[in-house]
C-alpha cells in the first residue's frame, strides 16, 4: 500500500490536519498517513521544499507526498503534481517544488488543477482537506497524474528564485536552507561535489556578503571572518570551534558540537554566506 | 475498521497520549489511531468542544473520538457519550459535548460511568489511559453505547453557556469560538444561516460590547469600529483590509489576507463581539 | 505486529522523524509505528530515560522501543538494548537505559554496536535514521538481539547517577525526575513503597537541600518549608495548597489542583528535594 505523507503549515493545535486525516480514511482507508511536518512556518513555501526535497528519496517508491503551504488558497493559482524517483509529489503550483525539480532532471510534471474544478463543494479556504486529500488519496490507490491532468513541462511551472550557488574568483555565495532543532545550518550546497571541494582548500573561511541593503548588519557582525574546521561528525569539534560537514540531509552544514550554530553565528533560513579559502586572504 | 481519534490537552512532550495509544494497541490492535489535537489549553473545555464539533463530519461513520480535557478527574464526575450523525463522542460531563449536542437535535446521549467502576487497578489521576482508551476501544470494536451504560436525556448533561447568539434590533452578539494558527477568528455564527444574513446587510461593522466589567479595555480600543468586507477567500481582501467570510469549520470567520486578525483585533477565543449593519451608525 | 515506539529529541519541526518512518515503511511495512515523545529536550538523557521508562508496561509485549537521544552520535559510543517485561528498548549506550534497568533486575541486555558496522553507506550524523531505524524493523520483525549481537551484562552499560533515594534519620532526599505540562513534578520516589511510608507521617515537609554551590538558590527560597497534603487526586487538594500523591507514572508527584506545582514552587528536572514528617521540626 503506498503511503501518504502530509507536509502542512497548519501546526498541530487546530483541527485542520485531523480533517484531512478524516477525508483520507474515507477515501484510501487502508494507505497508510505519515506526517512529515505541521510546522513548516505559516506560509513559508521555501522551507516547505527545503523538506520535502530531503525526505523523498528515504520513503519507499510508490509513495505520495500531499504538500499544502497555500498563499494562495482561493485564487486561481494552479495544483500540481511532479514525479520524481518513483514517488509524486503534489503541491499548489507556488515553487514548493522547487528543489525537488532541482534535483531531479528527469521529473514529470502534471496540471491537477481540473480536479478540483470537479468538486464543486469544496470550501474556499481549506483546499488541503477538501481537494488535496482527495486528490492524494486517489493517486495512493494507484491513478497515475495523467489520467486525472495535463501534461506540462516543468519549465512552466513557478520557480523560487535558485538557491544562488556562484563562485567569483576563489569565493562560493550560497544560502541557508534551513536550521534545524539543533541549531545546525544546512548550506543550499550539495554534499556531492562540495565536500570533496572544500576539500581541496587550506582551510575555510565563513563570511557575510559585503553590507549593503541585502545584508542585515547584525548578522555582519555575528559571522565577521569565522574559519570552519572541515569534520566528518559533530563530536569531532572542539568546544566553541564553528565546523562544516556533509551533514544527513544531502547538503553541507555549518555545525557546532552541543550548540547552536545558527545563533551563535545569527544565522536564519534564506540569509546568504560566503566561503573562501583562507588562503584568499591575507594574514590577520 | 472504525477509526479512534484522539483529542487532549496533554502535549505531546509527556508520555500521556502514547500510553494511551499503547492502551488502545492492546485492546483494538487493527483500529486505526488518529490524532485530532493534543495541544488544547490545559483544562480548556470549551475549545476542546470546537475542535470536536467542527471535526466530526469530516471522518467516516463508525469513528469514535475520544475526548480527554478533564479537570475533574478523580472527583464523581460522570463519563457520558454522544451518538451524532453516526459518530460516538466519549467524554467527561463536563460541557465538552455541548456544541456537538447544538448541532444535532437527534443526538442521543449515555451515561458510562459505570464502565470505570468496574475498572478498581485504574489510576485515580489518569483516566485518559486507564478508563476512556480501553472504552474507546471497546466502542471502537462494535459494543454499543446501550450494552455498556445507560441511556439519558440529553437535557441531563453538563451544557456549557451557550454561544450568545442574540439579535437585539440590528446588532448581533456573538463570541470567538476559536482562533487558528494564522489568527483567523472563528465566530459563533453558523455559516448558514449567517453567511445569507450579511451579505443582505449594506455594509458589516465590528464592534465591542459596551464597555463594561465584562470588557477587556484593550480589546475594546483596538477594534473600535472596524468595517468587515464580506469575501469568499482571503485572497480577496487586500492589505490590511479586515474581512469575514464563511470558513472551512463551518462558523463565519474573521480574517486578515496574509495576516493575523486575532493579533491585528484583539480578539481572544471566549471574547463577545458585536455586529451591525454600517446603515445603523450616522455617517461618520 | 510488533510496534515500534519511537523516543527522540528531533522535534517534530524538522524532517528527521518523518525520514525514519520512510525507513520503517520500507524495512516493516506492517508494523504499527507510534510515537512517544520528540520533545525531549535537546540531549537530555535522563528526561528521555523517564519517559521510557514510565511508558514500556502500558504496551504489549513484544514492543520494540527505539530511543535516539544521541549526544554522542559519531563517537564509538556503543548501540545497546535492554529486553525487560518481554519488550525490548533500543538506545545508544548513554545512559538512556539506567532507569529501564534500575526498575527490572532480570532485564537482558546486548552490544548491538556490530550491526551499525555493517551499515557503511550510513551518514555520520543521523544513526536514527540509518541505523537504529533499520535495526528496530529487523527486532520487530522478530529477530532477536542474540542474532544481531552479543550478550553484555547490565553492569557494563553506562549508568547515569542514581536517582538519590537516600535516608538521613527522618529526611528523604531525592530528585525531581519530569515537569509534565501541568506542571506536575514527578519524583524519584516509586509510589510502592512510598507512598505507604508517607502514610505513617503526620504530616510532610518539603524543603530544599542545606544552600550550597549545587543547591539553586532561587529554589530554595521559593519552597522554603512547604507542607504537602497526601492525597489521592488533584481534586481533593483546596486552592493554593500543596500535595503529594502517588501519580499515574509509577512515582510519587507533586501537584496543586489546577495550578503548575513546578511554577509555584521552583522545581526543575534533576533538582534535588528534601520531604521530612512534620514532627522532625520544631512548632513554628
Amino acid at each position: 500500500m503506498n503511503a501518504i505523507v502530509l507536509l502542512t503549515d497548519f501546526g498541530t493545535s487546530d483541527a485542520y490536519v485531523a480533517q484531512m486525516k478524516g477525508v483520507l480514511l474515507g477515501e484510501a482507508p487502508d494507505n497508510p498517513v505519515v506526517d512529515l511536518s505541521h510546522n513548516v512556518e505559516p506560509q513559508n513555501v521555501a522551507q516547505a521544499g527545503f523538506l520535502l526535497a530531503s525526505t523523498l528519496p528515504h520513503f519507499p517508491v510508490g509513495t505520495v507526498f500531499c504538500c499544502v503551504v497555500d498563499p494562495g488558497v482561493g485564487t486561481d493559482r494552479r495544483l500540481v503534481c511532479a514525479a520524481s524517483q518513483g514517488r509524486i509529489c503534489l503541491a499548489p503550483d507556488n515553487g514548493l517544488l522547487s528543489l525537488v525539480l532541482e534535483r531531479d532532471a528527469n521529473a514529470r510534471t502534471h496540471d491537477l488543477t481540473s480536479f478540483a474544478k470537479r468538486r464543486p463543494d469544496s470550501s474556499a479556504t481549506f483546499h488541503g482537506r477538501d481537494i488535496f486529500a482527495p486528490l492524494a488519496a486517489r493517486l495512493a490507490r494507484g491513478s497515475s497524474p495523467e489520467s486525472i491532468g495535463t501534461r506540462i513541462d516543468t519549465s512552466e511551472l513557478v520557480i523560487l528564485e535558485p538557491a544562488c550557488v556562484s563562485e567569483k574568483g576563489d569565493t562560493i555565495t550560497c544560502r541557508v536552507l534551513h536550521v534545524d532543532r539543533f541549531g545546525n545550518a544546512v548550506l543550499s550546497l550539495p554534499d556531492t561535489p562540495w565536500s570533496e571541494t572544500l576539500r581541496g582548500w587550506n582551510g575555510i573561511r565563513l563570511h557575510d556578503p559585503e553590507p549593503g541593503p541585502a545584508v542585515r548588519a547584525s548578522s555582519y557582525t555575528q559571522i565577521g571572518r569565522q574559519t570552519l574546521d572541515l569534520v566528518t561528525t559533530y563530536a569531532e569539534l572542539s568546544a566553541g570551534q564553528a565546523g562544516i560537514l556533509a551533514g544527513s540531509q544531502g547538503y553541507m552544514e555549518i555545525a557546532f558540537n552541543g550548540a547552536s550554530a545558527a545563533q551563535a553565528l545569527g544565522l536564519h533560513p534564506g540569509d546568504q554566506v560566503l566561503l573562501s579559502p583562507t588562503s584568499a586572504f591575507p594574514a590577520s
